[in-house]
């Protein structure tokens, strides 16, 4: 039995070395390569991806995880061994269904899509991308097809991402956050706006970078075990639990840029560097979900980056930094202007409050375009009307309207949003959790301490990257199923007292 | 016929799109990766030689030579696919005459015997290393007798890194070198050492960068398809045609130590880059042999970079970058410092002139360490009695005697060192042809043009990547076998001039 499991875990880690330098050629490509890399980059990342899938939907693969149910099922259920043949049996069936031609298709397709996407973005050219966004509808549909038996055609897609989540559940969950937030944002955007052009002035980059890097390193994020680089569109990626990277993007005239995104990546890359280290490169060795994922870099950037408590500690160090900029800037203008809520085109740049519309309004059209009760043709007029009703301002061009977004251009149509905002959720109800534990943490935040909190989340949550998934993880962390209440109780108390609602 | 070429490229572009993956991997290691990232990324190496390893030896690639062997009899000799059917089954040939199970012990015996060395080195410990070191002649040994018949047991190590090259015929040549070497070496120390101190004063790191990267532009290295990064131990790698990248070493105080070694690795560099886009993703696509590589390397650094004609240009620039530590130095005085011969103990650092005893040295040991006229444990001495016999100076230590070369603690003993000096030789050969067709050469980089050296170089050997080996190569290009001559010329006349011999 023994020389089974090792088996299958040699099978994993070579399967998990080829996505990890996968991942390296891409975080290469995003940061240092050089411009005529480009074309046999793309090869060389295809052909990675393409080598670790075959390895996977190898046929002894599942024979050698039929062999080891007997295993499985008398070694706990929580056990690395146990967990590493479980969630391997659930990816692997699900491997299984789609098969490689598509697979190779999809990931072709995405590459086109992607490519006519640069070009037509700035160019404003929806027509341009249509036929390409047809035919990932198409792709989408079918993909969703090899799943038989779903309650909404998504759901499928959904559950790549979010697994154990579905069309449904997601409705109900934000119909009822939609209920809450509509009425917020008009009683917020009725009063006169923050002033946040303190955050405006210039800011030379070197000191952003250094001030960035000086408050991940307090919040526990381990530069033994990683690194930050400046790209375009920042991200988190990891080739190992010794090597989880960030990456970053500076505004020289905008200091919220970079210091949040630093952050948020820093969010991600604490889960994965908080993953116990038994678990290395096995399956098990990343974050749950995209939810789950989403809710850690939506806690550290938002939960904790923009609370008043914790700019208690770093506003005097950044006013030391940027003196000529901040010395006349009080404490509490820093802090409305980091939180200011307003009607915005772009998703990323969008205030804690507003940010779940634009995402839910993503979901629906999701929906929408894969029910076939819309037609892409159709796409930038129904975002355009969606917009307006939900953010009540109508995106001038398509540039900053349906093309804004990379998802829907190099991936299928379905599952790509609702993790955002259930990350929003989901980083409430851990921090209420964490807080009821701990009630320490409030004032610990207000002197930079974040050991308590961050133990809290490695013991809880990271350190068993896979071995549950979010919904089980969910309810042994607190108690209960995902709940928004949390959520909605952060944000009455913070934008209650902020605009005195 | 055509499908069958298709399908084998088809193989080999995978092949190598794993190998360039692997080189990326060692890039970041050797760069910027976090010092955590270490034990995954050495794992992660290995797996994809490995992969690439048992891709090339499957016996379908040896069936596909086999039914385009009349293809490749129909096709002109120096054809490209001709070309890639005949490299490539020299390759075969060569690669399926060595089991796996050996490759991968050599493997891992040159990681443990690598991560020995890093430790023994700086604690001056031969006894550490040396039954690593006597496991690893034991294996070079048996490595060559997987290629049974040779002359002599190095020829085929030698031949691994050069193709055609054996023992006795580099035996010849390093002896001829040796009469013209050792009493050039003799007259010039005998004479009051030239001074240097004008490039060991403090030189800022981010001028000498600059500099160095003005100037590698200059020779013709092409920054859209390369760039160059700060390691340990400066290399040059290649992912691509449209990806050659180099790195260098700054030391504040020597201002050679940059200079020099960004020339040596953009000489490298130039000759990837020159070769022909149509060769991209094959075994034809990178330099013919490590002789000729290190052929441009030195013909760059040295022939090149260290005349008085390139520094009558670029010296004034250098002084207005530094003015405070080289206003009061005149360009001979300069000159004269960056061709100081000495005999010194470090090999990387050693002047044109000594170098090559330095190498030669090396190459005999390792012929009586593989003949088993020498035992392991008596290289220290052996060592230290020819460095003495070689150059006049004994090693203080082992530290910086026989410890202070890499390549014994991470590969096979065997065809390490002769290509340095076969490099110089070829460097010199080439140079004089490439003088004797474009007489104005000399006068061009005076005006640091190299438009017309570059391209002689480019469509005499950089294009042609691997389609001709080494010998057939230089009688292409210089009309007749290797030959020392050249060499000798160009030293006598150098240093006969600087020496007054």
């Amino acid at each position: 039995m023994e020389s089974k499991l090792q088996k299958l875990k040699c099978h994993l880690t070579e399967i998990n070395d080829l996505n990890s330098a996968a991942a390296l050629l891409h975080w290469d490509q995003s940061t240092y390569m050089p411009p005529r890399g480009d074309d046999a980059r793309a090869r060389q990342i295809a052909t990675l991806g393409r080598l670790a899938h075959e390895k996977f939907i190898d046929p002894k693969i599942g024979q050698l995880l039929e062999e080891l149910q007997s295993s499985e099922n008398s070694l706990p259920y929580d056990s690395d061994d146990a967990s590493l043949i479980r969630v391997t049996r659930c990816d692997y069936e699900r491997a299984i269904k789609v098969p490689p031609t598509f697979v190779a298709e999809l990931s072709s397709h995405g590459s086109e899509s992607y490519q006519a996407w640069t070009k037509a973005r700035p160019a404003n050219d929806f027509t341009a991308v249509q036929p390409y966004l047809e035919k990932t509808l198409d792709l989408s549909r079918q993909l969703a097809d090899f799943f038989p038996g779903y309650e909404h055609i998504s759901d499928p897609l959904i559950d790549f991402a979010d697994s154990g989540m579905k069309a449904s559940i997601v409705r109900t969950i934000f119909a009822e956050l939609r209920a809450e937030l509509v009425p917020m944002v008009t009683a917020i955007t009725s009063q006169p706006a923050a002033d946040d052009s303190c955050l405006r002035q210039i800011y030379p980059e070197p000191q952003q970078i250094d001030f960035g890097v000086e408050v991940i390193k307090r919040l526990g994020y381990d530069f033994n075990r990683g690194r930050q680089d400046k790209t375009h569109h920042p991200f988190m990626t990891k080739f190992s639990l010794g090597d989880v990277r960030i990456t970053t993007r500076v505004r020289e005239n905008d200091l919220s840029e970079a210091l949040f995104s630093t952050m948020h990546e820093a969010g991600h890359a604490l889960y994965e560097q908080g993953i116990g280290m038994e678990l290395e490169g096995t399956p098990l060795a990343r974050g749950t979900s995209a939810s789950v994922h989403e809710s850690q870099s939506r806690l550290w950037e938002n939960i904790v980056g923009r609370s008043r408590n914790f700019w208690k500690f770093f506003y005097p160090k950044l006013q030391l930094i940027y003196p000529q900029q901040l010395n006349h800037t009080p404490l509490e203008t820093f802090y409305r202007a980091i939180n200011k809520v307003t009607r915005s085109l772009i998703r990323t740049d969008a205030d804690e409050v507003t940010y779940n519309l634009h995402v839910m309004m993503r979901f629906d059209l999701e929906l929408d375009l894969l029910e076939g009760n819309l037609k892409v043709r159709d796409l930038p007029e129904a975002w355009r009307e969606r917009f307006k009703a939900d953010l009540g301002i109508v995106p001038p061009d398509d540039r900053d309207g349906v093309l804004q977004d990379v998802h829907w251009f190099c991936d299928v149509i379905g599952g790509n949003f609702q993790g955002y905002t259930l990350g929003n959720i989901l980083g409430a109800q851990f921090f209420e959790t964490a807080l009821n534990a701990h009630p320490q943490i409030t004032n610990q935040i207000e002197a930079a301490e974040f050991g308590t909190l961050y133990g809290w989340l490695r013991d809880n949550i990271y350190q068993h990257g896979r071995k549950y998934a979010a919904p089980e993880l969910i309810e042994r962390v607190t108690g209960r199923t995902l709940s928004i209440a949390p959520y909605i109780r952060y944000l009455r108390t913070k934008y209650g007292e902020l605009y005195n609602l």
